[in-house]
């Protein structure tokens, strides 16, 4: 492995290429599992469906090189993607929206091993508020500038209704939160110093529901 | 109007396209809501933060053109959007893998606003088979085929563990299956004519970290 400490983190990595690390990381935790110990990017390349030259240029971005004819260090290659990827470490979030999305982003404990650890929600629902969901406390969103401070969290993730959505967004950032993980549809828009990364499972559905449609169009 | 028979749907509209056009029907129905009755693609890009000329190019795959100088008729934007990207229908869906996202998604009611109606869900966990969340009966997985066929699904929500994730998608291609909605961050391969939507919101997350990261050094 290269480790030199040439600031490479401080190169901003293209999103397409953030992007397909995890795949990269879900397929060598899976050839750990069954002991292999070696893997080139040709291997990867013919698993992934993604060119092996891509997938060299995008795994120089951890400092870690293949070696000629052997490949890269399985091991290595995992924990290095993982901690490259923020995964290995714990990150404190908020949850502001604790209707039918929310509960269920709570309930998932996948994020907990991706590195997200949502320490509380917030809702304004009188049944809701006082509660808890698998030992998450939900507060009222009026408490949120004190929450949030006092736990320490910097991400939010928003998944309120689309009305309330840029509102809330502007109360998060200006309570001392640095990144919205935005589950609403709605575009949300923020000073400049804000990260914000849209998660619209439902633009999903569309894609699919289009391309299903045309295949069904195409076999008549 | 624009409601000349041209077959619009045969095109392949592409996948950008159909991301955004969820943006535009979260901010009309926000419009309708609030009793806005046109609106044009410059305000919608305003508030949207995309090109006027590029939501003009999009909102013509629907066939629907704005007036000069009025804009889009909210209500009809609205619903030819809706129906456009098959919110409107139901389409009937399976989940193979009822573990802590699978439950999540079930738990959503989100979905079935978005015309996704999970009639059933599949495990192998003898803890978990035989019981249903909210209503949706969860079966052994070797019922699978019987299941979808007399169910008549033809979208298969995956949500296992990596491993299996392969395995699964064959097996259910082969059963009958026609879209698959993946929530691994595997890379999942199946022959042509199968429709593949990845959501790998474990990769977002990546995303995320990073520009925070980034973002924390930079200020250093």
């Amino acid at each position: 492995m290269n480790t030199s400490k040439t600031p490479i983190s401080r190169d901003l990595p293209p999103e397409p290429t953030l992007r397909r690390l995890p795949w990269y990381l879900a397929y060598v935790g899976l050839l750990r599992q069954h002991g292999v110990e070696y893997v080139s990017s040709t291997a990867i390349a013919k698993e992934i469906n993604v060119d092996a030259s891509q997938i060299a240029k995008d795994l120089s971005v951890l400092g870690i090189k293949g070696k000629t004819r052997i490949g890269y260090e399985v091991a290595a290659l995992e924990s290095a993607l993982r901690s490259f990827l923020g995964f290995s470490c714990s990150h404190r979030a908020v949850l502001i929206g604790v209707g039918s999305l929310g509960s269920a982003l709570i309930s998932d404990t996948g994020l907990d091993r991706f590195g997200l650890n949502i320490v509380c929600g917030f809702d304004v629902n009188p049944e809701i508020v006082g509660t808890s969901i698998k030992n998450v406390p939900i507060y009222h969103i009026d408490e949120f500038r004190r929450c949030t401070a006092e736990l320490g969290a910097e991400i939010a993730i928003l998944a309120v209704p689309v009305d309330v959505a840029q509102q809330m967004a502007d109360m998060a950032v200006a309570s001392g939160i640095r990144a919205l993980w935005n589950f609403t549809p709605f575009r949300i828009r923020t000073a400049p110093g804000t990260v914000i990364q849209n998660t619209s499972i439902y633009a999903h559905l569309a894609v699919m529901y289009n391309r299903l449609n045309i295949q069904a169009e195409t076999r008549q």
